[in-house]
């Protein structure tokens, strides 16, 4: 009678005791010094992120990188080991012989992933000696992550949050000034960049990659050298971060005893795909396993789908290092989607190079798709998930509706990277002007 | 190393197979017909609620009623077993020798314990062949479960929301039409009552108590008789149904080994209250336990600390029986505050007998002592809770405070009834007008 599969038995002592460093398996593009067009050095990153985010960011040898205790411990504090489960009733919905199965990642105390990374970095640079801590957020998903970690391990963090969401998702920054995070609408008048850009267009809504030269450039113009800057997605050691994912997905997976045929997550910037996913990859890449990975985008941010693979800047001001990525270009402005964790115009590089050389497909739905999706979600297993989330729910319909055409029993599993309780703009908007607010089976 | 005591070990399997009626052990006050001025009868209650709840709400003699198989499934579904959580951050903050848990009743889908009773009231309204259902909801938390479950039980909603938790907090009306329920605000124009306030106050607020006369009205002028009323609080069969709460939670406690020295939850109609502590008074009725019980109450609706013991109105329209309550008059009208759950002039009538008795005890905290407790959680816990768990959390913080003084190592459980993300109006209010955000020791 009970949805147990998808219930497991892990516990606190099952989370991960290491991170899975990907770039030592399939190596990485190196990422390059816009001044001098050579490999960026440790000593060119020092003054941007602390020393073990930087040893971690630019580590091709080691596979694996032990997580401290005091991280893991903040880990089992705020909710992993995170629950896999069944979608019962969506699939009953659908009528779809396949099974699906949902990573819930909006358990976390901030509804995401992001506290994955977002302990961790706090974490080694409170370690290293840092003192301020600046940062970009999207909808607002990282902001609430790193400033709940700041406050975990005292230290003091400024967000730039970009305009568009800063409006849409006003108590997003509640949030963060809950749990002590100071919080600029970006482009904001506080630094060079955000005047500058202000000056061109005074109505500019931002974009991620401005927030980013907005951080970057608050941390690295404290003359005492104390300010480092945090990334929430996009850099290989955030994407290393997250796979403590994957790595609880495959215990779970073989406590199941279940391979998916399918594996879906959204891509913004990469690093919730990569973490649920780069384990398993691995395993795939030695031949154990047979699974297909799917990411999934916004059709309004298309950086995978119709973007261009090449040497681009991380931000929008050019004072990042160039990546090896799949970009719209640096100064793409994306419409004012309402999945502002994904209004990116990169790639993280290895996510990149997997799209490249055909390792994972990706695939891409408008805003009206994915909510719609979103709504089906809501009404069958009862949570709201983010937008940015939804568009792994319509790839996995997608997928579960095909199962269905062949009539074949079809293992999906998608990453549930967050919740959308903070995203009600949306959906009101939403079903104010959908014909049909649920997909039709 | 992990905080390991708290996370037990409950599985779905663990769901309390049946709830447990207080009333077969002390009794419970006749609810009195306005009209004829003696009990109410079955019949007299036929028109408001399905058969089956009108069985329970006049049951005083089974002391436990079985759970119902797709009740229990519903239950684990949408997230039961929930955790019981031990606080050490806050324990540490606080500096107290006192041992801190919490019931978590935040992870329901719909973010509070109110899925308990919705699903269980939509279930009987199902079976018993209604086709639409009416209620109330204050702050929200009550018509998203209500929302939620009639989805899942393919039941047609409308809900009357308080005026002022209507503006206050928009997206929680969202969040209904995302599960497909429908909304007014509360006074309305769609009922003779609701048109008579706005005649009278074009700008009125609204309470708990008028939008309970406005859906209790809207079920029993359908002249098909197929639409029935639910209620979020206050009456004997919700308070029973929440009993899952603290079986669940004696079960935890077995399984850690320890019996509180208090028990603290909060209370507006009682429901929440009363899930979580019957079960264990039971057990001091008993003479096993010697728990002290602590319900806390806003100072603007003090019921059990200001109010009066006698037979009142369950409404502010006066069309419900009579209740033999705690009751601050059915006209009473308090100020706008956020915890729009407790905005509520009387209170369960066995809550109100055991305060009367002395089986339990009662604290009001204001609007601003309520806020700095939760921002004090949320910093160390990093949850956000709901206003009206916020004043489980003060009460709770002001225990272990005492027994820091005393310097005794007591242990302390409370009910984080919900959580507060679609709260932040309020935390934002709070933010910007306090002198100190933290409760500092």
């Amino acid at each position: 009678m009970f949805p147990k599969d998808g219930r497991t038995t892990l516990t606190v002592d099952d989370i991960p005791k290491r991170w899975y460093n990907i770039a030592a398996d399939i190596g990485s593009p190196a990422i390059l010094n816009p001044g001098t067009m050579k490999p960026v050095t440790h000593a060119d990153l020092a003054p941007v992120f602390c020393k073990t985010s930087v040893e971690q960011e630019l580590d091709i040898t080691h596979r694996f990188i032990d997580i401290p205790d005091l991280v893991r411990e903040a880990y089992a504090q705020f909710g992993r080991v995170t629950p896999l489960q069944r979608a019962y009733h969506l699939e009953q919905y659908l009528k779809t012989p396949a099974k699906i199965y949902f990573k819930r990642e909006d358990v976390s105390p901030t509804g995401s992933h992001k506290l994955n990374s977002a302990i961790a970095q706090t974490y080694y640079n409170k370690r290293d000696g840092t003192e301020h801590l600046t940062t970009e957020t999207g909808a607002g998903q990282w902001g609430s992550a790193l400033s709940l970690a700041c406050n975990y391990f005292d230290l003091d963090l400024i967000v730039f949050m970009v305009k568009v969401s800063f409006e849409q998702k006003p108590f997003r920054r509640s949030i963060m000034e809950t749990y002590g995070g100071r919080v600029y609408p970006s482009p904001s008048n506080v630094t060079e960049y955000g005047r500058s850009v202000l000056a061109k267009t005074p109505t500019y809504g931002g974009t991620l990659g401005t927030a980013i030269t907005e951080a970057v450039e608050k941390a690295v113009t404290d003359p005492t050298g104390q300010t480092k800057y945090a990334i929430g997605s996009v850099a290989n050691h955030v994407c290393m971060h997250q796979t403590v994912i994957g790595q609880e997905l495959i215990a779970q997976l073989n406590e199941l005893d279940i391979v998916p045929d399918h594996m879906v997550a959204c891509v913004g910037g990469g690093s919730n795909f990569a973490g649920f996913a780069f384990p398993m990859i691995e395993k795939k890449l030695k031949g154990k396993i047979d699974t297909q990975f799917l990411a999934v985008e916004p059709s309004e941010v298309p950086s995978l789908t119709k973007g261009e693979l090449r040497y681009d800047f991380g931000d929008s001001g050019c004072i990042t290092p160039m990546f090896k990525m799949y970009t719209l270009g640096h100064d793409f402005t994306p419409s004012a989607v309402h999945a502002g964790g994904l209004r990116y115009h990169g790639m993280n590089p290895l996510v990149s190079e997997m799209y490249n050389n055909k390792t994972i497909n990706a695939v891409s739905y408008s805003e009206n798709q994915i909510f719609q999706a979103a709504v089906t979600f809501a009404r069958t297993e009862g949570i709201i998930p983010a937008p940015e989330s939804a568009h792994a729910i319509k790839g996995a319909i997608d997928l579960a509706l095909e199962a269905k055409k062949k009539n074949e029993e079809q293992i999906i599993v998608f990453n549930l990277s967050g919740h959308g309780l903070l995203d009600m703009n949306g959906y009101e908007n939403y079903l104010k002007n959908c014909k049909d607010p649920v997909i039709r089976v």
